[in-house]
């Protein structure tokens, strides 16, 4: 029986999985697949399965937030997904980022989806093996990476960026950054720590791997060429993690 | 210059705004405007402006959870929106609810993007006038209507429903139902709370329409053409009332 | 037998409440019913009940504060109260409400004797019917009306007005109001929270009906005759109110 | 100029209070003075000045709950108040202690109005002055004396008492007092925790003097004459220990 | 048996018992005792036990912190522990403390451990009686005493001083201070409220005996000969205090 | 200057330290360094400072608890501490772990010290280069690693282990280690999660390297011979492991 909400099931799913937040990016991201196979466009989880030098993936999409993320994890964790990477893009909150891969090894859980599994305190947290394969995978792409911690967030307008509704009531969204700042953070985004934290109480291994594709404050952005450069290779990075994770899973 | 999620602007988007949940309905839903355009279809946010009865009215999408919804919400108020209608599907807890229309006055706050704006005391209540324009119009279409409390949460598997994931950590799903029992609450879903309160802070009218398809415990499920109906109902219920609405505006 | 601490039973209540907070305005009240029949002052609890335009009406007070509001409501409730109506004086928040009717459609939870009862995410939101025949006896009565959002607090001198314990702890008392007109708050009291979250699990209707006498800053205060005159006509408008809605559920 | 609600100023109230719950309780307790003023009987607040033994005394009341409370605590201290004495019977939590006056050295902050003042963290604590004297009073009057914790609530019915809303709902009261059970506490009211972290805000003696009518699940009750007698020597206790402090602090 | 980290058993400990944060401070102290017998020094637990003017009386140390001082208050318990008294140096918050014993009738719970025992609400207060003997104690020693409020936390470098992280994060040490002033509170330690809440759960008496050898911003600090005899005083008046302590139980 | 607490500076210290919990412990470890220099035994605080295979080390203690965890740590990051290793022994809470090596990517913060650094959602994460030399350790020196959650707490007799006063309070102490379960959690200490985040904040690298020494229920156990050789092996791994560190860094 396929599930709810991605209409998929154990035979039509990998148990490696890469997530995009867009269900559009997904049918760019399929077109590197060998063989890719329509899984369903369900809600916002648009879904396909094929290979890549040789080994089986699925490519499948969050949507924004947590909750809907949340919801993504469930059903492929029940259709027998080991490992999940979110690919994407993100703000680097330090100088020199730009460019380079952030893969955080912990992110920081100001979201609330991830509370109605565990406690507050539980460390939303990346696998170990994951981010050494995707580590690798960026040094043999001849790029740079970055470990740290991320923060993920449940709103969009209220913490991260301005509205006409947060000018309507004074939000100093400023503030988030400067505390975060404090804290060492390097990114931000709507679904990394509860993801993280699925992956731990699920005992599978998941990472997010990420992009940076603009400072805040929005003092320096990658543009044309530079980006899209920048965006292929993020997915070469991946895909080539992937069969580096499988390589070595095959020798030990 | 359009919105950044939703790709919408003042003069794509009419004050009147049904959402849906699920972009893909946006698709079934646009067909009952007369002369539908298409802003666009982005991320989980798919969006009509046509007209009904002579009345402009804008169709779009939330996707599933507060975080995107609010994303919505946030970007439409920008575009100039005056009235949002989330309008959907929702499993009745109370008995005898079942074919009926549950149009919550408030909303309990499970969720946590809301946090993000105002402390958790802050109600989660609809407005009057739209209220009191949708019960209208469902008794004009010969329908019954519900008011009483919904509740809106994170969490679907972790909350609402068992999964692989639920199960191995032993989690009681009842348990959420047997609370909201208690409670004296008549629905759940993913999103209300969230749109009634940024309803409030921006001062325009929100509210939900929903049609009871099922009944806690699956025990009574609307199928088959009484479904079919019942959701074609619903459509009819959410644009009359807009209609409704703006007669009395341009009366008063 | 009667209840512990009103002395009340289900003879001498009416299914119609009106609630005063002070217990020596209900001796000014009763006048305006026919036939009253005292039904004990007992601590801060003073109740008759009497008839007007031939519906029977209970008039009694809550004390300051939501744990004496809270027992009033129970008590009453234990005694076959169905509906139940705050009615005052409030300090009106925003521009140009001096001399109106506001009747809360919801209130916000700073108040904690609710939380006793259910999570703090639960709305504190007033009977739509209660409403809508409120609004119209403000019309009917000649008066402008307000819908929108009240706030109940607990500690008068911490967070409303200063004190000397306040200036000796250096408390800036502004900020609670800076914050509750960030939030769209129309008003500020001490029970009404609390009654319309025991309205809603005990299924019964509430609302709260006050007159603005006075602005924030005490910049425009209602006085002399024109205050007469409002509080004159606040009684009207809820009795009024009151008869206008049991013709309804006659009729219905 | 007088206070806002007890209609009260510095030459009309002692530097010594004695606080009943019930303002009509007041009324009995001034008859033990001599020549008692009567100050004010406005809302649930009432207040006579008078002498004992000399020793300039006020009698107020705090109305039921801590919002009230704190109310009469803010004013009388704007009047000069120095030490506030909460006189009242009380329901003993430990066997054994019927009959005895407890005179808790701290109480179990479970109300929520003085969270307005001070984190939770900080102690609802007694004058060790005034308890010393109290103390010495009780056993002076030939009565056995308890010091230890009482704890304070905001919800009679919610926590404390079986009501129609709660058997609705399903609460389980016995829970609140096996909790308090494994706390150690001996006694539960609705304003001690509030008035002593008021006392120690504001840098006066405060400390409550309670007698013990009645022990959990009515098992044992004070009644007839032994109650009279009991209650009239709670009144001397009080009286007698203020005169005590008044003694103490001319010496030193 | 011996317990598992002090390795002291019932033969081993006295009733009384006096505890140093610094285990080497019980070095010197021991030497006070009349035949002091060394139990062990285990982890940061060094204990031994002698007679003084022939009461047998333990000395031993808690660390620093609340999770360790609760491991010694339960261990020696466990061995027949019935009174229990922190003994340290403090730094005064208040002008003209500096000399002064700080007996602290209730301390502020900004420590965390308390809180996996009972809820915060719940009052770390001290036990009269040894308030009491202990007040005495400081007259007949000539020196001063002062009760009140004071505070404990967890975090010495991030909420009391400032080091290179509070630096590098920004840190206001000070604010910590200027809310305490608005609280009223008289001193700071690491250990006192989490002691406090477990004398009342065990139902045994504790307090805390302190000299005022420092005020905050380092304005005034005892040194030299008048700080040795500040901390030689401050042994006496507890030694003597427990004799005190100790006659009147036998008396009793 | 040297250091409040541990009287150490910068010349005494290396980049590289190993913390015991246990003051005592620090005295065997010592004999393992060549040329070890004493720096202080002051409070719970023992300090060496050496060198193994030519890289100079320095061994230190913690303390119980996460306060004086948070202490140690403080200072020895302002005497320049680059990466911070703790050490020790730990109970597995699951099948098959006893003479392994844990070393958890993350911790649970179920202690409230490092609350005072950061909001809860901080993940108590690990550093990647030092979990990856430490299991590099660990195979070199023929053993088997586990990474995973460990969880740390404040309360051990409230939490972890049964005391008398526990018995007392009614404390199910085995509802601790049921959630830890359902939490897919490994281990549980008193220190590691405080010492993770302040590794993050400081941006050092920290990482806990613990032998598996006994199962829950104590079902099983490591003794006598076994025992001995896993406390060297471990002792051994963690040496090893710096120096491996060390090794790479010289490369890169």
């Amino acid at each position: 029986m396929s599930t709810l909400y991605l209409k998929a099931d154990q035979e039509t799913i990998s148990k490696y999985v890469i997530f995009s937040g867009d269900p559009w990016r997904v049918e760019m991201l399929q077109k590197l697949l060998d063989d890719p196979k329509h899984v369903a466009f369900s809600r916002e989880f648009n879904t396909y399965t094929g290979t890549y030098q040789g080994v089986p993936i699925t490519i499948s999409s969050t949507g924004i937030g947590a909750p809907s993320a949340a919801i993504a994890m469930e059903e492929l964790y029940d259709c027998g997904m080991e490992v999940a990477i979110r690919m994407g893009t993100v703000m680097g909150l330090k100088e020199g980022m730009l460019g380079k891969v952030l893969i955080p090894n912990g992110a920081m859980r100001l979201e609330s989806t991830s509370d109605s599994y565990v406690p507050k305190g539980f460390p939303a947290v990346a696998s170990i093996d994951l981010i050494n394969v995707m580590n690798q995978s960026v040094k043999n792409n001849n790029r740079e990476y970055l470990n740290g911690i991320s923060a993920t967030m449940d709103g969009f307008y209220s913490q991260m960026r301005e509205s006409r509704l947060s000018k309507k009531m004074n939000t100093d969204i400023l503030k988030t950054f400067d505390d975060l700042e404090k804290f060492n953070v390097s990114g931000v985004d709507m679904e990394t720590s509860l993801m993280l934290v699925l992956g731990n109480l699920m005992d599978i291994k998941v990472c997010s791997v990420t992009m940076t594709t603009v400072l805040r404050n929005l003092s320096k952005v990658l543009e044309g060429e530079e980006r899209t450069k920048a965006e292929q290779d993020l997915c070469k990075i991946v895909l080539d993690g992937i069969v580096l994770l499988d390589q070595g899973e095959k020798q030990s």
